[in-house]
């Protein structure tokens, strides 16, 4: 499986965009095929960073999800309204017994 | 690397003690061998969920974190303030450069 993690900074006057617009995202995103999970949060450090957390079923799931017009369109959109660029990263992940 | 998510729903009369639990764990953990990265966030559709997302470099590092005694004393005090039990994931991981 593949887990997705991201985060971004909003400014105070675009966070409540940015958190609608993310939020539209992943809504979106979990009715993609090979979404498993797909969320976005606040960190309790930070009120203006936006932290994402999503799980796939492999890589060609997110290859495609990566492709997807509205997706192109939220990272344009997030980038415009972020204090700093965007962090994102991909892993391949197998679930451990710990 | 190891990845680590986890999840717990606060009660509206815990969700504040919660939040300074997990505050004062996560900030813990950053300084134990091993640990890449170690946070707590709130999940944007439901203010009463703290979702954990943390990164260590090994399973051996994982292994001395969750004996150590304040992470257990940190589990114990989180189920008691929990609104249903607490969930947590740990992955071996690895970056994609996707």
């Amino acid at each position: 499986m593949i887990i997705i993690t991201g985060h971004v900074l909003a400014r105070p006057d675009s966070i409540d965009e940015l958190c609608a617009l993310s939020l539209d995202h992943v809504r979106r995103s979990r009715a993609e095929p090979g979404c498993i999970s797909h969320a976005v949060h606040i960190d309790i450090e930070d009120p203006l960073r936006l932290v994402f957390l999503e799980t796939w079923s492999d890589r060609e799931a997110v290859g495609a999800h990566f492709a997807v017009p509205e997706s192109l369109a939220f990272v344009k959109a997030a980038r415009g309204l972020a204090a700093e660029p965007p962090v994102i990263a991909v892993y391949e992940a197998r679930p451990l017994g710990m």
